[in-house]
């Protein structure tokens, strides 16, 4: 039987192209199994897991806890906020006492880019991604590309444009990851103070102007305005930014083609994209919340047969 | 089979008696299961439900929770606190998410009042309202009923007061129309600057002296003194509150019958009612509590029975 | 078969020399049962226990949690922050309203010494003390004897020493209780004005030199600097502490002997001990916590097996 080729999921970068088709193939699985409204799988009813958050987070700590309860899972759940970690400890240490308790698995988010890695080389458990600051959130990459793929019926080869604040976001830079090896070609649309230095070195081209990126796009992955990352050096405005890289029903309308518009969440309507946008059939902005819970099932099933 | 007439529950004013019958007899046959202390029933055991409290809530939560718990239903709480709803997503987009993770009833507290109503006409999934700012709070007021129909026999014919707030108090409200609608005799207690205007439209007589309403009824529900909503204009002070409106034990026992003393909680003791009336064999306070949950599980049924 | 002379676990003080030897019996079983990978047993699957934090926690909230789940307990949290004690209910009125809704059993960590024994002479419920101010702790002490006897065979004529703020620590209290009930021989050690005048009424004697006190020992209870907690006037400095009473790998190498290193958690590195004490072969720190969760189950189990 397949395997994946990693013990944690720390990045899509440490990832490769059969791991992913893997995933994608387990998750079909999980979400046909939902949809026969099986609310439940004993699979994974002997292990379990700690969701370690650090950070708030609504929709992906809802999604893991969905993911692992319908794989009968024993959750523990453990926020940063009621912690030790304000009495002076350091990470390992929590995470070794929690893992002392006889945790397999643990589902961290993290404000420190890389604390998931440094995690991985201390302690004895399998780690899962939940977004480590400005650097990756593997799970939200793979639930785009399956919702990609879902739509469209492949990833390869088609035009995929990043359009926001590519600087400070993770989604940003695991959807580049996953999209390019998968073959997609990729650009980044976006304010120029929000565009990395050096992004072409991952293969990426960028395009300042929305309307050329969306000419050229099969998709348009519209990230959010996080106002609580972005300083008032970065951009003029919130509005200046929706004039400039905001989507509304007219600009999708006169294109000549029916583009797909993904989004992460949570929207800020008005922003990014206007409410028509969020709410037309070209959007699959449910959908990958949706797939997000069967996604992460089965990257939860993958790396708990590894340590079985 | 009887169901109910409804699909949600938003607030009694949208029930009838014979929904009223139904919730009750089921809550009946769900507590004898209880108290046989058999402690969960597979019955929801394919549902899984989104606990959303955009307030605190102590007694309601864990009272739902420990509904849904026993009826096996899968349950997922989710604070508003820690949420997306800080980062400016809308309630609607908010609700979205969690349902897009297959959820399908939707137990919510809101500070504004209509918040579930406007819900259950944007979302797919059936929604309970546990309070509604100062609107509703349905599932209190048919534990209250249930409490009365319990320890008196029947509710319709019975000479109800509520005393306190009714101006701010969804309590209030929702027992008003619990009440008229099983036929008992309502009357509002307190101090002018706290009962609503036109009240006497609803079939409710104004009483603003405490002594004559005690006189009259069979049942005092008295209201907990929310000093949170409370704005000094309304009232004097909280001593003089107690002076004219709070009740003790020398006042019930000069009155020549036993009447039923019930509180939603928390007692504010010594300010609403004193500690010996709270703790005395009159008081059905702590039933108010036991039968919530049976209640609130007779509630997560019926609907649940209508989805599925 | 045996069981417990007590109905609630409020203090060691209260326990006997059989009970504490009948919950290391009881908890020598389920950690074999955990150890064989059995995560999950039926016991007390009739049960419902609520946790009641009025303080935070992560490591004993976390590992009471695990234990009632491993043991298949249905279990609701309930913390302080969220609660209507906020809004003025007393403590008893809170519990109550929790007991109402059928809970059998309340761990409880609350700020004031003796709140879980007030607590257990007004309700129907069984208490666990899971700390209650600076008083005691006694599942932190059970889990420090039960990790002594799994590393020395037997507590009994053993030489312990207690090293620090002795003063405000709940868990220096019952360990002093514990021990001396189980015949080791104990000696406290730290600044003078962190060690309560007269304890050597409890049969413990003070050491105040270190290297002395390490010298004597066969185990070394190591307790966490509670900044919180230590007021200036306690002691000089954060620094010259550990310059006293900080134990580093030299100091534990130049003894003639391999002592055990115990420390309760959170560990201050650098403070207390150094990283490469915490991390070395005599230190048992991550034992403690794995076994506390093998203690609180059979302290679970032995108390519910009385209220059935």
């Amino acid at each position: 039987m397949s395997e994946l080729s990693v013990n944690h999921l720390l990045g899509i970068k440490y990832l490769n192209k059969k791991d992913i088709s893997l995933i994608f193939e387990t998750a079909d699985h999980f979400k046909e199994v939902i949809n026969r409204s099986i609310k439940k799988v004993p699979t994974l009813r002997d292990i379990t897991i700690a969701n370690i958050f650090f950070e708030n987070s609504t929709r992906t700590k809802l999604s893991f806890e969905l993911a692992e309860k319908r794989l009968s899972a024993d959750v523990v759940n453990f926020s940063a906020g009621q912690s030790s970690v304000k009495k002076g400890e350091t990470l390992i240490d929590t995470v070794n006492n929690i893992l002392s308790m006889k945790v397999d698995m643990v589902v961290m988010r993290h404000p420190n880019p890389g604390a998931g890695i440094f995690l991985s080389q201390h302690v004895k458990a399998s780690i899962v991604n939940a977004g480590d600051g400005a650097h990756e959130h593997p799970t939200q990459a793979l639930l785009d590309s399956f919702s990609i793929r879902e739509k469209l019926g492949d990833v390869g080869g088609k035009n995929v444009v990043i359009v926001g604040d590519i600087l400070h976001s993770r989604v940003a830079l695991s959807n580049i990851f996953a999209l390019k090896l998968q073959g997609a070609n990729v650009k980044v649309c976006g304010p120029k103070t929000l565009i990395p230095k050096h992004i072409e070195s991952l293969g990426v081209e960028v395009e300042t102007n929305l309307r050329k990126a969306l000419e050229w796009c099969d998709v348009a992955n519209m990230l959010r305005v996080q106002n609580e990352r972005m300083d008032i050096s970065y951009f003029p405005s919130t509005r200046e930014y929706t004039q400039q890289f905001g989507v509304n029903k007219e600009m999708l309308n006169s294109l000549d083609k029916q583009i797909v518009i993904m989004h992460p969440g949570p929207i800020n309507r008005g922003v990014e994209i206007t409410s028509d946008v969020a709410d037309s059939d070209q959007s699959i902005i449910l959908h990958q919340v949706e797939n997000g819970v069967a996604v992460r099932m089965a990257v939860l099933y993958l790396l708990a047969s590894k340590i079985k």
